[in-house]
């Protein structure tokens, strides 16, 4: 399993706000069956890279519905073979060393 | 104020894990004075431009302390100036539109 | 069209290079109709964000297949459906206005 | 030696385009010492952290005196310290592996 984060940026809407598409974005994955959270710089979801990509191909796509017309997307996928990883797992290790 | 993300991969070490090396960083970030909180996919950190990028240098350069020999690090700013943004204001507003 | 820009980050391997598994995902560029340029730091490709999605996965795989077991990718869309944007147009377009 | 990506995207401006700011950037880098390369998704700049890290900032800063309101930079470094890596050394490497 893989985790993938994804920032989807739309460029030359009115004002500097993009609350809006974020929201969308994240009511969308709210009706997806792939466990995601999210944080103040994207969306962090947790799937095999196929159904990743399939997903950042829909969400890179919904603010060109509302009209924007050019959207940036910075996605990132950290995929490990070796052993099972799940959403939440890399902070709680983390957090276990810090003790 | 800014909001950077910053995910520091040490290449070339012993085996897949790197959570030694956000662990390490994450005990730098604790003594230090600006808000910041840790995710599955790298750190958030709330401040001026000028301060986060002194940080970044800050904790790009730690793995090669350990004796790593090379490191990808990825950071994104996202700055407004139009209004005062804070660590957790973005996930607050998308969450109050979702109501 | 889009284009996408993408970096594969085998982790885990042995020693700090990682310019074998580069040339790899050039030679199969090249036998793709897609067209695309090799920077310092990834390789730019052109096409819709379908075609470029189902590359990214296919390209993020590769390292998996030689025995790597993590693999970190970083995927940069910039997509806009106000006017066509072929590779190389952004360079020479900046160019026009440095004149 | 490190090379820096860097990718500064303006938001909230009028329209799409955002090639008057990567020109005003690459004016910049003219100017400076750093060998910097351009590609369709961002500059390429080697130098040692310190340098990349205070440019970034700089550059990062541009938009704003233009009066543009919010700023996101998407900045990868990558740095190793068992050899030296000059621009273009990567590419020029894949070449050699793909005769």
């Amino acid at each position: 399993m893989a985790l993938m984060q994804i920032a989807v940026v739309p460029l030359g809407g009115e004002g500097t706000s993009i609350g809006a598409y974020v929201a969308e974005i994240q009511k969308y994955l709210k009706e997806q069956k792939l466990p995601y959270g999210l944080h103040d710089m994207g969306t962090v979801v947790e799937g095999d890279v196929g159904q990743l990509l399939s997903l950042a191909k829909k969400l890179h796509q919904m603010p060109f519905q509302k009209g924007i017309k050019r959207v940036y997307s910075v996605i990132v996928l950290d995929d490990r073979r070796d052993k099972k990883v799940s959403l939440g797992d890399k902070v709680k290790s983390v957090r276990k060393r810090l003790r």
